[in-house]
């Protein structure tokens, strides 16, 4: 039996420790290719490139792994991936290890899982690793033992159809994580704070910072999961639509 | 009464035609405050600018409104209306009018929608309005008109809470617009393809390009309601559980 191809991505750039990491987990059991941004691109969300052209180059980062470098976004990462260097689907695609989280509210800003959900709008399984641990001294070792186990399971028992996996891995020593949980989406936000300074010609920028907020209590939520020890799994769907809000508006508006 | 605080924003930049009918459609219902790209912002989807530092400068460009471009993306304008520019949240937040279709699977890469996202993650009540025609002469009077109409609705009666409004508008004179759907985002995607050429210094390079593809056979959805000749509203959420995908996981898999 031929080892299934596994695409690898990130957002944090082709250099970054938690893509390796993510690399070496995924040559045990299956063919790897890598397609990475070049430059670091947190934060990018699901941008596309569509006024500059796009270039990928062929590197050589990982010993034995054909892999190539990319000018544009994580989701362009996917797409040329795709379509110029596999020039088919892989059986599986996975981003990260992103340093930093993904839960909650941050998937919608997160590069990680925009290409983990762009892989997925192709209908190739997919999932996204994060470790909550921003610095690029993280240790990765209990994220890339989870991420080993939990690809073997979507190759071996797959997910349904239009959904990718949203995985956040707790800044614990393996043998400290409780297990994994499957989750919804916390209800949170990030209560924003720019940075107000001058430049040296006396004009104002601004820096973004802020604070991450949990306001949901529930139990069976990914910050829930992460703040007890455990790893979180929220699987993702495509599709927005707020069907409960359909019948609100067809009974309340005037139109 | 004081006259609601409505914030106008777009991706197509300040400077689109675009937004100076939106500002026109909202001056007639609302005190209008534009915070707006300044340069054009498509396919930036959920972007947020963490690296750079951001600039924000007052402009004079639609007659008697306060304006204020920013060097950031959509998202970023968001955040800094709300933060540097207005200090309060707005009573309702319009996004647009995008030279381009937004419906469907449009709204993951839309930098129009993700504005609006972020005004409603902020508990703003938001709305994006997309044109079904991206060239700078489309004639907007038929969506203006749309656009002002689903304002006020939103204004009096409400949206229900965590839950903005995807807008499009077919390209056809207002006479002709057969009226308002509700409806749910059409299962569709971007077959892609990639132009490849060469620089002057022989080095390749890609340009995206691609064709839209309707999977989705449903009366109920955006896309039907489009090509049928009526204005489509989606509700749309910013939960993406897969709640369906969670006893999948929990039955299917072992660990």
């Amino acid at each position: 039996m031929s080892k299934p191809l596994i695409l690898v991505v990130n957002d944090d750039g082709i250099t970054a420790p938690g893509i390796a990491a993510l690399v070496d987990a995924m040559k045990a059991i299956g063919e790897v290719v890598v397609v990475a941004p070049d430059k670091p691109q947190s934060g990018m969300g699901h941008a596309i490139t569509l006024n500059n052209p796009l270039r990928l180059r062929e590197v050589h980062v990982f010993e034995g792994i054909v892999s190539y470098e990319c000018s544009g976004t994580p989701v362009d990462c996917v797409k040329l991936a795709v379509g110029k260097v596999l020039h088919r689907k892989p059986d599986l695609c996975v981003s990260g290890i992103n340093h930093g989280s993904n839960s909650s509210i941050n998937i919608i800003y997160s590069g990680t899982m925009s290409a983990a959900m762009e892989a997925s709008l192709e209908n190739i399984p997919s999932i996204g690793f994060s470790l909550l641990d921003y610095t690029m001294e993280a240790d990765f070792t209990a994220a890339a033992n989870y991420a080993r186990g939990i690809a073997q399971q979507v190759l071996e028992h797959g997910i349904p159809k239009s959904t990718l996996l949203n995985v956040n891995i707790p800044r614990l020593p393996l043998e400290e994580i409780k297990g994994i949980r499957i989750a919804r989406q916390a209800v949170a936000k990030w209560e924003e704070e720019y940075v107000e300074r001058l430049d040296p010609f006396n004009r104002k920028y601004y820096w973004l910072t802020g604070k991450f907020v949990n306001y949901d209590h529930g139990e069976d939520t990914d910050e829930w999961a992460l703040a007890n020890g455990y790893v979180s799994i929220v699987p993702v769907q495509h599709d927005l639509t707020a069907n409960y809000a359909i019948s609100f508006i067809n009974e309340n508006w005037k139109f």
